[in-house]
């Protein structure tokens, strides 16, 4: 990991919707301090005055020129451009950081060390570009992961988008609380953003990509006795369970916990339905069977979409349905599902095979 | 589909072992034909005096100069050179190809296609490098393969490398027999070759892996009724089973042909135990059902490993302990398999939720 940053985050014109779901996540769960905000629509409030969950005085300026009394190390491009194609306006904003020495850091889809614009105000600067999606060379899956001593735990979905990151960036905090040597580790970019590390597992080749977990988890077991790890997709999604189950193999994980968000019926962009609790369970854990055994240690709603009596029902109908641990650790705290499911997380599982016999 | 080719195959030192696997898959499958093996050791003899089953009279020679006069358009390079790097006499024959104008197809990890020496001998000689494991770019997965007309089988197995690629030639062959239009889909470098067409799914970035495998059978279902599409890894390898999940959500399949290797009991580099019949069964169409539903239609015994008894033995096990048709497609010919499981191959399964009401 590298030294803390100081954030500037470059956010125009969408800092209070959800395309700057990445700015807002480093502000919420980053150790990094944001220290202002560049949005010329919101110029002269502070982030607590937009988004008051927040919690942040952070002031909100109009160019990157502004931020720099702040003493940021970096700015992070954390919104797509509507389109894709990034306006010549936030060209010249991102090169005026470079210019100023500024690290840039980029969750967009474009490469913006590839540019030769970037590329040489970095030079210039005597600064460097870190395009957080794009992953590094990683060996296959060895088998390694089975052999390290920390407790790991995978954050598991009915679907992509649910709150897997979230949940598991709670549950870390919870572990914290009770003096648990806890670590996050992020597989997706906003996730990679907040942890100052990770790899974007969407991104790595298929024959890889449970290599690529495997060696997140190694290295943070270095300095964790216990792991959170950020799952994706979901086991029934057409498009993503290679990368799901990428991710239940690469990691070896001892515990799974099961991330629903209450609102949803359909996978993300498909009309499949999404599996029932029971279900889940009995495909993650099915499939954990065959290779290293690990139960779902309990389920984290995401009830944002109903009011607090729904909440409370819907919470109430996981437990009965499945006999497990239920709550939703945004609304409720996390350390009440923490504390439920820390039994659950106090075991390793062992490898079928030989590796049961070492 | 280019137009066919004549092949000239390098092998040098190695025609006669399983590293020139690539080699004998193209001489005993694909529709190019072989009209010349280059391998020193061998060279006066023809392909049937060193592998008899092969059944080709091809001529070895010794240099890739003296395959000239049979008229290859192609050299393939069809065994990876031992430790990795290409040895200094091969790369020589492979120049001297691309001067004769010859086309190059490497199925190596490196790209000869990136090589300065060799891209300069390809213009030099007015020709093309084709690296088959470098994909191209496809689109995520967007369920068009839930509507292709032809009927799509694909092969699963209980580890990899236990034969998925060649039952799902052998098949084809059986069912041409019947008169049906039925073609083979390569998603590995071996098959690729053979087929003449196909994506490596394993290279391909793991998000746009589904999408690699639907692209492949909405473009072979253009013309054909039914399709037979080569399964990658197994659903519990440690490794490999995102590539596994990535063909058996991204194929749609209708049905599934389970293939095993009876001398099998880990997966491959793994301690890890295979699952059983019933378990892989379970665990295939679990995930099938979840999706789009497809049943297991047979499994697909590779006994090369038993005496005749112990196979036919083998065989009345699976039959006993599945309930399916059971069969060795190489060493007992593909018609009695495809006969018994042809009506599982009937009709067309229809992806869940809205897309089943349409």
């Amino acid at each position: 990991m590298s030294d803390a940053r100081r954030y500037a985050i470059l956010a125009p014109g969408a800092f209070d919707d959800t395309r700057a779901k990445t700015a807002h996540g480093v502000i919420a769960y980053a150790e990094d301090e944001t220290v202002a905000v560049v949005d010329p629509e919101h110029a002269g409030k502070r982030v607590r005055d937009v988004l008051p969950y927040l919690a942040s005085d952070a002031p909100i300026v109009a160019r990157v020129a502004q931020t720099l009394p702040f003493r940021p190390t970096s700015l992070l491009v954390g919104v797509a451009p509507p389109g894709g194609a990034l306006p010549q306006a936030w060209r010249g904003e991102i090169v005026a950081a470079l210019d100023a020495g500024l690290e840039v850091v980029s969750g967009l889809h474009q490469t913006l060390g590839d540019d030769p614009e970037f590329s040489l105000a970095a030079k210039r600067g005597g600064t460097t570009i870190w395009d957080v999606r794009i992953p590094p060379q990683v060996p296959l899956f060895s088998g390694r992961a089975y052999d390290v001593a920390a407790r790991v735990v995978l954050t598991v979905g009915s679907d992509c988008a649910v709150g897997k990151m979230t949940v598991a960036l709670e549950l870390v905090k919870a572990a914290r609380a009770r003096s648990i040597r806890a670590r996050f580790v992020a597989t997706g970019q906003t996730g990679i953003v907040i942890a100052g590390s990770g790899i974007a597992i969407d991104r790595v080749i298929s024959d890889f990509a449970s290599g690529a977990a495997e060696t997140l988890v190694v290295e943070a077991a270095r300095d964790a006795e216990l792991i959170l790890v950020e799952g994706q997709g979901g086991i029934n999604h057409p498009a993503f369970a290679a990368v799901t189950l990428a991710l239940v193999y690469g990691c070896a994980p001892d515990a799974l916990v099961l991330v629903h968000d209450s609102a949803r019926r359909t996978v993300h962009g498909f009309p499949t339905p999404l599996l029932s609790y029971r279900q889940l369970i009995r495909t993650y854990e099915g499939l954990c069977a065959g290779v290293k055994p690990a139960r779902v240690a309990g389920i984290a709603l995401n009830t944002r979409n109903l009011d607090e009596a729904s909440a409370r029902t819907a919470i109430e109908r996981a437990r009965d349905e499945t006999g497990l641990p239920a709550d939703d650790v945004v609304r409720f705290g996390p350390q009440a599902l923490y504390d439920a499911m820390a039994p659950a997380f106090a075991a390793k599982t062992h490898a079928l095979g030989a590796w049961a016999e070492r």
